[in-house]
């Protein structure tokens, strides 16, 4: 290994350096400002947990994304958090467990043993509300609602939101009654929403068996249209099918209102990524960026879970990739620049404009250096007995 | 294992709940404002790196500390960041690769395999700033205030801060020669203050050689008149260490004069968790509570591990700890409740207030709820066509 190998950091890994590392700050900052505003309280979910309490109702997916740790105190496994909305579940359901509604935010690190996508590497900053005590349509809305202000505030162009509900693959491959083999490969399938594949594997079924309406089902997609055909193809299937198409159709209605500049599509099949998800989803996306910005939903089952069943809904989104897309800039703000000089009343002046300014101070090896370069706009100098701040030519 | 045990949190690993949370994110924004103020460029270094970039001139104790992991891409080994300091010299020497002076500041989580502390556990939340570039008195006094700065943002009490310089055991131990295994147990025995193992070990050692001065320096501490019998103890002995004497005096003065609140005491052995430092080290402590509360000092040897010698001073703290001890609290500004109803003008008064205050939206669950119970202070009631917030009886 040479000396330059040996400083190279792991793929998906990366020093974050001024001035981006400030302007993550400032649009996490701005975005947990707004989740505050909205009633959401900020909670600190640990780094590490036991595997136990990390993976409990979240699926396989995150099991794989999720790096194990050996406790050298205990002996037990932990792993380092690829997500952190089942650790807000468990922190509704077990830490705090209060009755009635209640608002939870965070902000942090996650972890991935593979980077999920180009833009966030492994080591992602993920931001995230979950809103837990209500099944209500209202409580979807909430949540959809704040996603789209926290993705304003980052600045994002023209967005896209896609709506589904996971209700309605989980019903029909129920239905279906697949064998194992059959509904592993059926689930692969349309997570890669492979239409020639589900050709071959639900082909023969009859087009409203169970098995025949997912295989439809796959391939629609897109705006409106999209949800009549929906409708169709489900038509008599089961009751449950019918409501959550119609909740999709509300849902849209009123974000339609309320957001009139969201092109908004449908996706009756969508799985990717939603590993504990029970009713309606979504996913927001900007043009010419395959991965979602912000995704969330409905998850009434982990907290059942965690030996309490509470209603939940939540996104999460992650801030170091918002950054990369969004036009969120911080202005620069000049800086002073104060001279060497021993004078107790530099000192002073120093700390007064400290208060609300950036001030660098010089040191000995700052000789013949130009302030220009470390970012100054202004410097401090002594005028008739005072230090006063001027502009630098 | 039984359902509540499942959700147990490894030891030293905790859930923080609100208000802490949001006591903790205070005094977050508040220190990064003063660093930035201070002319410190916020940099984020990541979560985990290679071993041997992370343990690049760190020492023995460092590596014990940090978390191994399998980077499954390449299978070379990983860790999880047990101290940020390390990883900004590393981006000062090599990633930003700078010429002249370099302010960088920090925070996030770092992890440790055992609770270095009872207050902190395994996973501090460390802040800090890193001077590059200088070797002057200057660059330590600009750390050495900036860390009281710090810890006054924090509302602690009455500050006693420690003033040591590594060199003088580097020095002593050197000159002494001892086999391998004298030099560890009498490392051993310095870090743990044992004044009769060191009469054990040393005792025979005439007073004037260089263990008869350890000895004797080990047994020496406390505020000014230990500085006068320091000097005595290492007299004749070497320049260098005549010098770090005077620098240690000299950084006193100019401390009671900027601080004349802090308590000065000076420790001419210490070495506990300085792993990396090669000049004029401190410590401050609060009273009540033996673990410093920040800590730094100079380590100009790490950038040259880097390919890049730079001489290097900084401290960090642990915003955790410091929230736990300082009285920082953050005044509970209250919260507006909003009722379920879909008058569209409600959702304009909901989102204008929303710019600087808390607003909670009733959800259907929210029948005959306590607003006050969610931390409501106020509420929005129309009158006279209007929507307008009333106080809460």
């Amino acid at each position: 290994m040479t000396v330059s190998d040996r400083w190279l950091l792991p793929d998906g890994v990366e020093d974050i350096l001024p001035p981006l590392a400030g302007q993550i700050e400032s649009l996490r900052r701005n975005i947990m400002d707004v989740c505050q505003h909205w009633g959401y309280q900020l909670v600190i979910p640990p780094l590490i947990e036991y595997l136990e309490s990390l993976f409990t109702g979240t699926g396989h997916d995150l099991e794989l994304q999720t790096f194990k740790l050996t406790d050298q105190l205990t002996g037990r496994m932990m792993g380092v958090r690829a997500d952190m909305t089942p650790q807000a579940a468990r922190i509704d359901a077990h830490t705090l467990a209060e009755e009635g509604i209640t608002r939870l935010c965070y902000v942090g690190h996650v972890l991935h043993t593979r980077p999920r996508h180009m833009l966030t590497g492994r080591t992602p900053i993920q931001a995230g509300c979950e809103l837990f005590g209500s099944s209500s349509e209202s409580a979807d809305m909430e949540i959809i609602s704040l996603a789209l202000e926290a993705l304003s505030v980052a600045g994002l162009p023209a967005i896209h939101m896609d709506l589904a509900h996971v209700a309605i693959y989980q019903h029909l491959i129920a239905d279906a009654g697949f064998d194992r083999e059959t509904e592993a490969a059926v689930f692969d399938a349309m997570g890669r929403k492979s239409l020639p594949e589900l050709n071959i594997l639900l082909g023969d079924e009859a087009a409203n068996s169970a098995g025949g309406r997912l295989r439809r089902l796959a391939a629609v997609s897109g705006g409106r249209k999209a949800l009549d055909q929906a409708r169709d193809i489900v038509q008599g299937a089961s009751v449950e099918l019918d409501a959550a198409l119609d909740q999709l159709g509300r849902v849209a209605d009123t974000l339609s209102q309320q957001f009139p500049g969201i092109r908004l599509g449908f996706d009756f099949c969508e799985l990717r990524g939603y590993n504990y998800h029970t009713g309606l989803v979504f996913a927001a996306y900007v043009p010419g960026h395959g991965d979602a910005v912000a995704k969330g939903g409905r998850y009434d089952a982990i907290g059942s879970d965690f030996g309490r069943s509470r209603p939940a809904t939540g996104f999460s989104l992650d801030i170091r990739a918002l950054v990369a897309l969004g036009s969120s800039t911080v202005p620069t703000q000049g800086a002073i620049w104060a001279p060497v000089n021993p004078d107790p009343t530099l000192a002073v002046a120093i700390a007064e404009l400290r208060r609300s300014d950036t001030v660098i101070r010089a040191l000995p090896e700052d000789h013949n250096c130009d302030p220009g370069a470390r970012g100054c706009d202004r410097q401090l100098v002594k005028y008739q007995g005072q230090w006063i701040v001027e502009k630098l030519g």
